[in-house]
């Protein structure tokens, strides 16, 4: 297991002598500091960042990205890739419009997506005239329109179609889900728009959420639909893909290509001279954070090998809740350490609060500690305190750049 | 519709002339002050805890009831509990044992049992030794001993056998699950016991969450289970038969017959002279507390008529992750409202971020109030600022005494 090409190792997340290190630290140091820990590097969501640029780039796609900082609203983070630009914020609330605009972005590198929007909410992109709001319903553009006229904005359309890590993360699909203005309206939306004083300029649309493999098909038959409502309003000059990109999670999973995805939208964009916007969170820091926390308990309970820690989904419920795979990676396996089939749970008096199920790892004693990958996005983003077990420290990586 | 016996009408919440009436107040006061916003009655809290006592001391069973604080932790409402006495805490995690006793509990009314318990934890513990602990692992009745000799613990059994409102809230049942020892283990979880020296004078376990009508078959057939172990060992002078005990929230739903469940536990602790303790939650704070959200959008998508309202799964996730169906009110119901076939979708950007789905209710429009009903114990408790739309006010109903 030491540095033993593990489907997920790479030159910054592997093991080295049987010690697990992430951008060249071992971790045992920020481990006995205390846990649980969020540990993040920045450097990582950068290169994520840049290679999804550069998909884009080398099929000839002009574009803006746009973090979709619901994803992962740790400062520090924040402030890593406002230092080193390359995409504004996707925010879905004011208070992350307003997190973005403390942390440097400016209005014009926000672009708001929001669900339910309130009239509260409103005022707020009302005082807010360079953000680029997406309007969700038909009610949202009636009610923005009443509160000046002239400003750009988006339409979120419903595609009617969805892809997604599972079917929890559809974000539209055959039964009809809350997002968006679906394509019976479309017209309807424009109209009210125009009565409103509003130019439509961007047509956003959203399939899912960690779509991966062949889930990029859907995106290809939602283009194709989409292209005629493009052709039929020549006064749309931008697209916006949304984000839901899927980082692989367990070996099985096959990855995105984003050379074919860049290519997909490409084959539409390019000829008619659109400028694509994308929205990707959990492709950023997903891969870019891990939780360390410590093993208390190791019990045998009618069969199962049962592994408590001192996390549980209060801090971390994408398994519990989601059904989102975490991989569980000891910081320390000793040579000749045998594997075992374990279940990991965590320390909230659930019995859903389980944050692994039936994974074949490396032993694990009381004492020892655990790293949970792949928790980057959508960890501490949706912490609670339930069951007052919500301590957890968050810190970028020492050193990250 | 105005006082109109609607199922869940009770003379303590309920229409009148239209209007919504919680303790005899109009909630509109509340709403227009600001939304969305938690609203309890301690006092309806007080009489579900009185109610489940009276039960008990009708059946002749010596009972001590623990209020499982992870339901709901708002300060007053435990001013209110302590101030009348009548119940104790259950504690799940240090945090809970310190804002117990903040709030005026003393250790001996305090029960914890908790689940993935650390070295930390159990420092906790072992500095508060009037707290009664059940041990839910024989890791931590090890762990708990080293720390000292002579203390009076319970065991908490794993029944392997659940009940509760749906599958994702058993808490024993044909597939393993987390909490605590099984049958198999028992007689060794003792003999640890006693080699560290700890007296076991507890029997613990807990069928599940929000049991109801004939669940409660599933208690009968675990203490015929568990009679046997107390048979065997007659020096557990105290069967703690945990909490779950389910409210209704349909129509459909069959309510608990509180009679049965008391003559149930009587039929096995009274012969035997056993002190029962209870751990209510949900049962004494859920039909106790409303949310009060405002209506922002009506649209129909795709022949759905979604209700957004300025409220979401952050900061109540019952639906959204359990299944658990709430009662949706209007806060005001004018003559002759048409009933329409509503969803109600909430603010925060997930596709399962629903409060309702599909419910009968008399038309609402944007701008209207609503009551989310039975929603007093794991909401708030549980809330999280995702997409940074966790606000929301706390309160008891003014004049709650």
């Amino acid at each position: 297991m030491a540095g033993s090409g593990l489907w997920w190792e790479r030159p910054d997340l592997r093991y080295r002598d049987g010690r697990l290190e992430f951008g060249g630290q071992d971790l045992a140091a920020i481990a006995t500091a205390g846990t649980p820990a969020y540990v993040y590097r920045a450097g990582r969501a950068r290169e994520n960042l840049a290679r999804l640029g550069a998909a884009l780039e080398s099929a000839g796609v002009p574009h803006d990205l746009y973090y979709a900082v619901k994803a992962n609203r740790f400062g520090p983070l924040l402030d890593r890739l406002r230092a080193r630009g390359g995409c504004g914020i996707d925010a879905c609330s004011p208070a992350e419009i307003r997190l973005a605009l403390a942390h440097g972005f400016r209005e014009q590198e926000i672009s708001f997506s929001g669900h339910a929007v309130s009239e509260t909410d409103l005022d707020v992109l009302a005082s807010h005239p360079g953000v680029h709001v997406n309007c969700d319903a038909i009610s949202t553009i009636r009610r923005l329109g009443r509160r000046g006229r002239g400003r750009r904005v988006g339409i979120r359309l419903n595609p009617g179609l969805g892809a997604g890590y599972n079917d929890r993360l559809r974000y539209a699909g055959e039964k009809p889900t809350k997002f968006g203005i679906y394509p019976d309206r479309f017209e309807e939306a424009l109209e009210t728009a125009a009565a409103a004083g509003l130019t439509v300029d961007t047509l956003h649309f959203h399939v899912g959420s960690g779509y991966q493999g062949d889930a990029l098909d859907v995106l290809v038959q939602v283009l194709e639909d989409v292209s005629r409502l493009l052709d039929a309003h020549p006064g749309i000059r931008r697209l916006n893909v949304g984000g839901g990109l899927g980082v692989r999670m367990t070996e099985a999973d096959v990855p995105i290509d984003l050379a074919r995805w860049a290519a997909v939208i490409a084959r539409h964009a390019v000829p008619r001279n659109l400028r694509v916007a994308v929205e990707p969170g959990d492709y950023l820091v997903k891969d870019a954070g891990l939780l360390v926390a410590q093993v208390n308990t190791v019990e045998d309970k009618a069969g199962t090998r049962f592994v408590g820690v001192d996390a549980g989904l209060g801090i971390l419920n994408l398994w519990a809740y989601y059904g989102i795979p975490y991989v569980v990676a000891p910081l320390h396996v000793p040579p000749g350490a045998r594997l075992e089939r374990v279940t990991i749970s965590g320390n909230i008096n659930e019995a859903i609060d389980l944050l692994a199920e039936g994974v074949e790892i490396p032993a694990l004693a009381e004492g020892d500690f655990v790293a949970l990958l792949n928790v980057g996005g959508y960890g501490s983003a949706a912490a609670s305190n339930h069951c007052m077990r919500g301590e957890y420290r968050e810190m970028l990586l020492p050193g990250d750049a």
